[in-house]
């Protein structure tokens, strides 16, 4: 059955890709806004007894999730065999408690709406801390491909005597798992959250790193509040500028800039958001998951 | 089994409106979001055993519906025993049918998506236009509440010697039914549609109308181009300066500004979406129909 991958806003360069990885046809898919705010979609491409994916990645979720779910319902109401959704990046991992009462668990509630409407998901990364397993979330089909060895391969061709740093201990499964595709040393530092935005770091001895470049490693770069104190605190410990390395490359308002203006020497991320730090392609890991699930 | 009705963002007054109304409790809602985009949701008030009323009218309904879906979800985990949606403006209600080939039926698939989370729906004039009923794209009780009895208050006592005029028919429904409600004449004139933007409207000879004002009616104020036309051929015909109701004040872009320019004497519409031209409350209209349901 041959696949028809299927472009929303903003995942146009991640369709191509692998629509070239995958060797398959892009459909012609309309997605807009009329004046009053509502979303208009329109599937140009004939889906009957196909094999779909639908490639959203999905920065800023909220506006994107209504045309999603539009897309999805056409193309099975045009007579699509299958229907998945190819998401680089998945909202809604972070919230996976109710941290105080009365609050959503946002990603239990995520996974349902989309469970509801789709076949399959395949994903890069999610933020997995509470839950272990994305079945735990969605009742569907999935298959959450790791970026850790993309990362690794771009830290052994890229920079010269690398010393891996997790920003925190979330940030330890990244770490580990990149350090096992690169000849390094890895670290990992110990964080307080006080709130979204108030992050403190607690660094522990540091300068016998001083000959090597440190890498900090974390699966989503949003505020980049972590990755700015680490970087503080590894400068204030004489170490080399570091570089900063995420997958998920998120960038709330000026986190980047902010980033570099802290004394990251680069700033890099996979391309499962586009984003200006993109060096590390991720659309061969995705392939095959598309291929196993569609 | 006493109400609690829950607050969305932008439907503040008209949840403040309709408790006094019900005489019912609001809830401690907090709904915001995260710096990368996703919403939180927070409701701070028990629901345990309670009637629920979520209040959201649905202006730009796609980054809205996301949190909605989150607070209903919530609201049944917490033990609500009945969770209920008043929307006084509800959204995709013209996307009903496939206008051309591969175009989402979005009325049909945003109606399904709502069913899934809540248990009744309670709206002001819904565009039902090919749908003739609620019921056949909401799988849940509904009940569509007509403005046209507030409207036809609202004449009577500002407008002397009004006429009251349709700009096209699909507009027919609301005028006749404003016009039971004020002894004033009527007339329909006739559109023909172009495309999003672009809007032609045929008069008839409206000179016979000269003594009296102009009151055009619609149910929704979107691009305000239908009403801008019929603004301007009646001003052309020598005719009165207009007086121009809208139930939903929709408002695309400066469509307010637009309208006066065009020679509205007037621009007045329900309180069903917040705006300056609000003048027309609802709430009292709307609350009979929530006791039925929730």
């Amino acid at each position: 059955m041959s696949l028809l991958l299927l472009p929303l806003p903003g995942s146009e360069a991640a369709t191509a890709a692998l629509a070239t990885e995958l060797d398959a046809e892009v459909a012609a898919l309309e997605v807009r806004r009329f004046p009053d705010g509502e979303s208009y979609v329109r599937i140009d491409t004939p889906v009957v007894g196909r094999s779909i994916a639908l490639v959203c990645t999905l920065r800023d979720p909220d506006p994107l999730t209504i045309p999603l779910l539009f897309t999805a319902a056409t193309a099975r109401e045009l007579g699509a065999a299958r229907i998945g959704l190819v998401a680089p990046y998945l909202a809604y991992m972070r919230q996976d408690a109710r941290f105080r009462a009365g609050e959503a668990i946002a990603s239990q509630q995520f996974g349902r709406l989309l469970s509801q409407w789709i076949d399959w998901l395949a994903t890069i990364d999610p933020h997995l801390h509470r839950h272990h397993d994305l079945a735990e979330v969605y009742q569907v089909p999935t298959i959450a491909v790791r970026a850790a060895p993309a990362v690794a391969r771009w830290i052994a061709r890229e920079v010269d005597a690398p010393v891996l740093v997790g920003p925190d201990s979330e940030s330890a499964q990244w770490v580990e798992a990149v350090a096992t595709g690169v000849p390094a040393p890895h670290l990992v530092l110990a964080k307080v959250r006080h709130g979204d935005r108030d992050v403190q770091v607690s660094v522990p001895d540091v300068a016998r790193w001083r000959e090597r470049t440190p890498v900090l490693i974390d699966d989503i770069i949003s505020t980049a509040h972590t990755m700015i104190a680490t970087v503080g605190h590894l400068r204030a410990a004489g170490l080399r500028p570091p570089v900063c390395i995420g997958v998920h490359a998120v960038f709330a308002g000026d986190a980047h800039a902010a980033l570099l203006a802290a004394g990251a020497a680069r700033v890099v991320t996979c391309d499962t958001i586009v984003h200006a730090t993109n060096a590390i392609p991720t659309a061969s890991l995705l392939a095959p998951a598309i291929r196993d699930l569609a």
